[in-house]
């Protein structure tokens, strides 16, 4: 019967949706817990607020899928995977602030700003902090696990910083941008997710590895893949998402990020692969 | 004689200009040698710009000056107090941001705008992960010191954030401030600095004992009387520095700081106590 693999097909589709959902929740109910609505009220109440309202960005659950991917417990990553949010959600409180010299570029949405942009400016400047101080409160003399948060902590300070996501921001801005028309090339653009998104996505996987125990050569596949992944989310969804020719790069790109997988063993190896669709 | 009391404080003041001068020499030699113009050199040399255009400010000097008063060597907290310095950068350069609700602060100061504000969000946003970059890399596997590491990461992350600076930032917005007038109380702007000087401080004096070896005691000692010297700072320097009543108030600190000081010993004791004339 024709009808047998396509559903077969559905089946894992909302298999792998179950396991990320599973994996968002887990997730967000970390970061409630521990950004609880503490004084200050009048900073911790805006902050809790922009930290949810941030869109979600598929590199924290990468970093969990990674670390289980190479058989460490999602516990483990929970701690990196919150704080990668918390950068993204910092990240993007701070592109929507309203700066006399910024152009709209196209990926940028339009918000509702609930905040003066100088409360959203300083909100900003405390999810940074309060994330890297998650990260470093997940140290446990229990798991013996130091020297691994420290490294994670230089793998996401990097990622987030003027060799990653600031640096994909900067050339942003160099690439002047207006509506409906194309000013900047494909390589360009595809330049610019892969430092604006890639970074943080290759980083989140690598470090998704690092607290799950797994090897250096694991560690540097998984990382190759979330560059893969999230240059695929910048040109489908950030910098590329309205250019010609970006299902094509999009295609090798998902093909690239599929043959960092193919040594892995295990269950968990389909729902992972599933991030080249996300 | 009545001129030598006098001669010798000349003296003294001297000599505690040079130790402060050669902390100083030494947290920017470490700091240029840490920050290399190394590419991306559009984001490295615009960054290297504005982390040494910022001004001086005492919290790094704090950080070696505790350091070494409970028996540690510079080197064990030079790597914090370059991250002090990074830190305080970054909020120097978001707090000059030509924000559209912004109302210019008397304690602002105004500078020469060396890039667009874009470029000065996205640098003072690459700055804080430098910084928790920096700390982390100074993870030493023959000093064991990961432990001391991670817990000044979380001291750092804590007097930056939302329990911090940012606390501290937040209630200046609250106070309407134009020149000549005073609209605001001194009890409020003590708060004020307190938050956003004096955390800071507090924050750099504690983590200098903590890698210098400090015990919980002068760990806490120290960090009162970086919390005083700190709010002194910005009662003289900062949000308070055009308000009446300011100098009972200074006095006042100045003699709780030094109590904090009374059981230290050895040398270092009388350099560490000029902070409060900074």
């Amino acid at each position: 019967r024709a009808s047998l693999p396509h559903r077969s097909m559905m089946v894992t589709m909302s298999q792998n949706q179950s396991y990320w959902s599973s994996i968002n929740a887990d997730i967000e109910a970390h970061l409630k817990q521990a950004i609880p609505l503490r004084p200050p009220l009048q900073v911790f109440e805006p902050m809790h607020h922009l930290v949810f309202a941030a869109p979600q960005n598929p590199a924290p659950a990468l970093c969990i899928a990674a670390c289980e991917l190479v058989g460490g417990h999602r516990d483990q990553a929970m701690a990196a995977a919150s704080t990668l949010h918390l950068m993204h959600a910092a990240s993007f409180t701070h592109q929507q602030l309203p700066l006399t010299d910024r152009p709209r570029p196209k990926s940028r949405p339009t918000i509702h700003h609930a905040y003066g942009p100088n409360i959203e400016l300083l909100l900003g400047d405390g999810m940074i902090p309060l994330g890297f101080e998650l990260l470093a409160r997940s140290d446990d003399p229990a798991q013996n696990n130091s020297d691994r948060i420290l490294r994670v902590t230089i793998e996401i300070a990097r990622a987030i910083g003027s060799q990653g996501m600031v640096e994909g921001q900067y050339y942003e801005l160099e690439c002047p941008q207006s509506e409906g028309e194309e000013l900047c090339d494909i390589g360009w653009i595809e330049q610019v997710c892969k430092k604006k998104e890639g970074e943080l996505h290759a980083c989140g996987a690598a470090c998704g590895a690092i607290l799950g125990g797994g090897s250096e050569a694991e560690i540097e596949k998984l990382r190759r893949f979330g560059l893969y992944v999230g240059t695929i989310q910048g040109m489908l969804h950030g910098a590329g998402k309205l250019e010609k020719g970006v299902m094509k790069v999009v295609e090798e790109l998902r093909n690239l990020a599929l043959k960092e997988l193919e040594e892995f063993k295990g269950g968990k190896v389909e729902a992972i692969s599933s991030f080249v669709n996300v």
